[in-house]
């Protein structure tokens, strides 16, 4: 199962979809062009396909080990997270002033996505390191940063974020891990938290716990929590040596249906005098920073859903050429490869259309980052942020729900080999089933997504999306093709569908929110599946453009809009049904008492 | 994570669907009653709730063990084989000459769902001797049944079928295992078969292998393949003992992502010397054997789909009405159990809804099987069989799809807890991802309905279907309730967009096979969606009527009303975007040249 990077297919996003030459004429990307982007994404590849990939099934088959508190990780990891830190891939985004690259997220996206999907479990090693170092980068004091933040960009030392807790799971406000304070400044935790990601390993010399806890003063819920630096070690703050072993241990490691090199912990703070911690930013804080980080975290997940859906595809087209079986439905001729067969070919092409499109999507939001970030000018920051906050809980979700379909895909096309494990297929799907839980689950993206967002702002990003979409539309409908007219078209009724929605959701909302809830992931569908088209019919238009430049990659490019059309055939009819759903506003969900179920 | 044999559902859809009234009737059913009927129902839970439900955990964790050509079955399965072949479990259909219980399908089908339900990996050890004995049964000599049958029917001995070669998995004309004629009248086999199941295992002193092979004069293709018994141990024909082993040897088996209880052997035959095997019925009939028996075995792995499913939702809802977390949306309580958050009810009325309508009709197509081997008049047995033959791939196809979603489901509404193996969430995941593809494949099933079924008969069986339907759709509109109105007019839309697809597909097929065929997956499940809309409204009526009479369980008839409700509003809606899909013709995946992809 090797692993190619779909370079050329980033490029093709990152240049007509994410606007990767305006982001590259901002401030701080002034030294970026395509030919660095073309050799960072070569690059990255190389070192995907031929470090990690080879690794995805030793982690898989072996798993970590639990032994008294250590956890030991599967043959080779070390030598490659040395590697990966060596070459710099942990720390794409941090500030060059501690380390980092300073890369854009429009270029750290596919990176990343090279990484996962050459192996996904490997990457929390260094992926949850990256949120511990935006919150410390955002919000801890100057001492904290200069200890902490070089080590933990160059990947010496590895971070964790410490939220759940066996009471606490997507409800934050129930967390009891408590913080005592104490003379100097410090404070003394204790706690219990559970599905804590590389909590321990062997990977680096120290371990850098962001904690979640309440101070003894702090008032209920949300509202009480404060953000913790606990390090597994403590540190001479003076020369960054370590000192003594701090009092938080890891007590269990779970037994995962999948990511099964990726350790997930148990981690007892205080057991015995209390694991000494240091406030970040200030008391009862600690929500607001994290919310900070998570919308960067759920895009962070969804492009896991994005990495095991390409890798998915690369080994279901794989297979589709080499395996040998029946008769061409058109030809009659005998032992074909199965890649002969519609319901294949059909398959094929839904893995790939939503792939792409998903990626398009995820690389369109990185750029909108960067311009939220970056930009000059306050008012394209704060439509680009607005943008953002309403696409990431579509880009999570349905990223990950399409990881699901597609890595199932591939097993279906692998006929029984896809239920063996030694093919691989399974491992993907397996993987790929803690996605559309972790970091808000698909239920909890809905709700953000009709709640805090379309109801929240009246739907004005909403319309505002709507309203990008309404010009691609048109624009398909005006380029004097009749493929990309018929694309348009299907677009517009698409589009249609979900502001009608938006309306309904709009108007019912506020009276009868159960009402709304109950269709909350439809409505997140329907609002992914139009996106979705809509990236497609983006990328038929630019496809079209290139096609008529010279020395046009005609095999691609005709790809792309043929993979347009199948998502209008195939994907965007369900746009209706989803709309449907959501306007019946039924209430038989709510209706049906407990005890009927 | 208990078990609890949904009786209640069983017994209404049996009454009020299969019509089990008019099969008790039937010639050779006289001893039926409805409290018969109640008892084996009842005797048939209680044995899986407590014997086979607690070892499916077991048989996850242990596996089968595999050594020098032995297979040693988890803890537990030697003894629970042994109570299942004591209470007759294994031999519910068979005739009572050979020591079977000769129940009608429409009941044989609930409890054969039940045993599933409790330990899908288990049943394979009785499952597929029942394909055996069907054969033997069907086309075997007086002698080969009068040897095999009664200690194939007892458990005695067990079955297995042998199609599947390395070359040869959905397209059987690739065998090319070779029997020699003997002097004897026996043969000898030489040649290896994968995938086969329980093929080798400790659980019976003999194992009876069914092996397609080519004898040497044979015809190339599917015209040329023979059906043979090759038992593990010789038996001596005149008392029916054991004599020497066979040239036949388990040589290895699989490591599978679910259904690890269950043995998937690689066999040899003729390492030595060959395989010594008898020639069931006619040479060169095989494969018509073969598929006199597949329609069968088609409707039990979707019957393995509805019981996974079923195991699913009931963990769900335990799950849901214990987890406590978060907010009541509606009344604003705090820590109430997630059963109360509308998302959730809102998966746990999908399951709910797609188990009960797949299972209403499984038993009603249990029913129609009945009728078509029992009933006296020619015509009804015609009808019913050409309606058997009709609904077949879409239960497959459609119950399995569903199980591979519903038990997705079930791990979403655990959260983490879901993705952790000691919750047993994912196993049902894991185990259900086979039903889709064993049997013959979702495409394989598409392809027979859109093909062997619908073009070959010009849709005459499929319009028979509809009329019942649109019978059905005007009956709710004519109930005088409102809710009832409703759901049948919903009803009547779907049925006509399933009308139109077929009017498309008709008119199409014979002129673009390949176009057809890219749309038959999609054409197979909306079929699948308006079939289970049609059965949530005979259940509808059937609650509505129920509810007028004396000491109506009102609870679980409500509850009909609601799911079909729901069903209507979120399920029935699919039928739209799959119609669309088949009616777009769309040729994106055919265009597409193999280098593309």
């Amino acid at each position: 199962m090797s692993y190619t990077a779909p370079i050329k297919d980033m490029l093709f996003s990152l240049e007509e979809i994410a606007g990767f030459d305006a982001i590259s004429a901002l401030p701080g990307c002034e030294e970026l062009s395509a030919d660095l982007a073309g050799s960072i994404l070569s690059e990255a590849g190389k070192f995907s396909a031929s470090v990690l990939a080879p690794l995805n099934r030793v982690g898989d088959t072996q798993g970590v080990r639990y032994d008294d508190g250590n956890v030991t990780m599967p043959d080779g990891f070390v030598a490659a997270y040395q590697q990966l830190c060596a070459a710099g891939w942990n720390s794409l985004v941090p500030p060059a002033e501690y380390g980092g690259m300073n890369l854009p997220y429009v270029l750290a996206t596919p990176v990343r996505e090279m990484l996962k999907s050459a192996n996904h479990g490997f990457c929390g090693s260094y992926g949850l390191t990256g949120g511990a170092v935006e919150a410390l980068l955002a919000h801890g004091s100057d001492e904290l940063k200069q200890v902490f933040l070089p080590r933990m960009v160059s990947g010496e030392w590895s971070g964790t974020m410490n939220l759940t807790e066996s009471q606490a799971g997507s409800d934050l406000s129930a967390i009891r891990t408590r913080a005592e304070v104490q003379g100097d400044g410090t404070y003394r935790l204790f706690g219990q938290k559970i599905f804590i990601t590389f909590g321990e390993h062997d990977l680096t010399e120290n371990i850098i716990h962001l904690v979640l806890a309440r101070l003894p003063d702090a008032p209920p819920g949300v509202r009480g929590i404060s953000l913790f630096l606990v390090p597994k070690f403590l540190v001479n703050f003076a020369d960054g040596t370590l000192g003594e072993r701090n009092d938080v241990r890891c007590i269990s490691i779970e037994h995962k249906m999948g990511i099964r090199s990726s350790p997930t912990c148990t981690m007892a703070y205080g057991e015995q005098d209390g694991a000494v911690g240091y406030l970040i930013g200030e008391p009862n804080q600690g929500l607001s920073y994290m919310f900070t980080m998570m919308n960067e975290a759920r895009l962070a997940v969804g492009g896991e859903g994005i990495a095991l859906a390409e890798r998915a595809y690369q080994q279901a087209v794989g297979y589709a050429r080499e395996r040998v079986q029946g008769r061409d439905a058109l030809t009659g001729a005998l032992n074909v490869p199965i890649i002969h067969h519609p319901d294949v070919r059909r398959m094929l092409l839904t893995m790939r259309a939503r792939v792409e499109t998903a990626r398009a999507l995820s690389l369109m939001v990185a750029g909108m980052i960067d311009q939220a970030h970056r930009n000059p000018d306050a008012d394209v920051r704060k439509s680009q942020l607005a943008l953002v906050e309403l696409l990431t809980p579509v880009v999570k979700a349905c990223s990950t729900e399409m990881a699901i379909d597609v890595t199932s895909l591939n097993i279906q096309i692998h006929g029984g080999m896809g239920f063996i494990e030694e093919t691989g297929a399974a491992q993907h799907y397996r993987d790929a089933r803690i996605t559309a839980i972790y970091e808000g689950t698909t239920g909890i993206q809905a709700n953000d997504l009709i709640g805090r967002k379309v109801l929240r702002e009246q739907g004005s990003t909403m319309h505002l999306l709507i309203g990008r979409m309404n010009r691609t539309a048109a624009d398909l409908q005006q380029a004097g093709s009749p493929d990309l007219n018929a694309i348009g078209k299907r677009l517009e009724q698409a589009i249609g569908q979900l502001r009608a929605a938006t309306e309904w959701v709009l108007a019912t909302g506020t009276a009868s929110m159960n009402l709304v809830l109950a269709g909350a992931v439809p409505f997140l569908h329907l609002t992914g599946t139009v996106c979705f088209g809509w990236l497609a019919g983006l990328a038929a238009l630019a496809a079209t453009r290139r096609l008529g430049e010279a020395g046009a990659d005609r095999d691609f490019l005709d790809a792309k809009i043929l993979t347009a059309q199948f998502y209008c055939a195939h994907e965007l009819p369900h746009a209706e049904s989803y709309a449907r759903t959501v306007m019946a506003g039924d209430q038989s969900a709510m209706t049906m008492r407990e005890a009927q179920f």
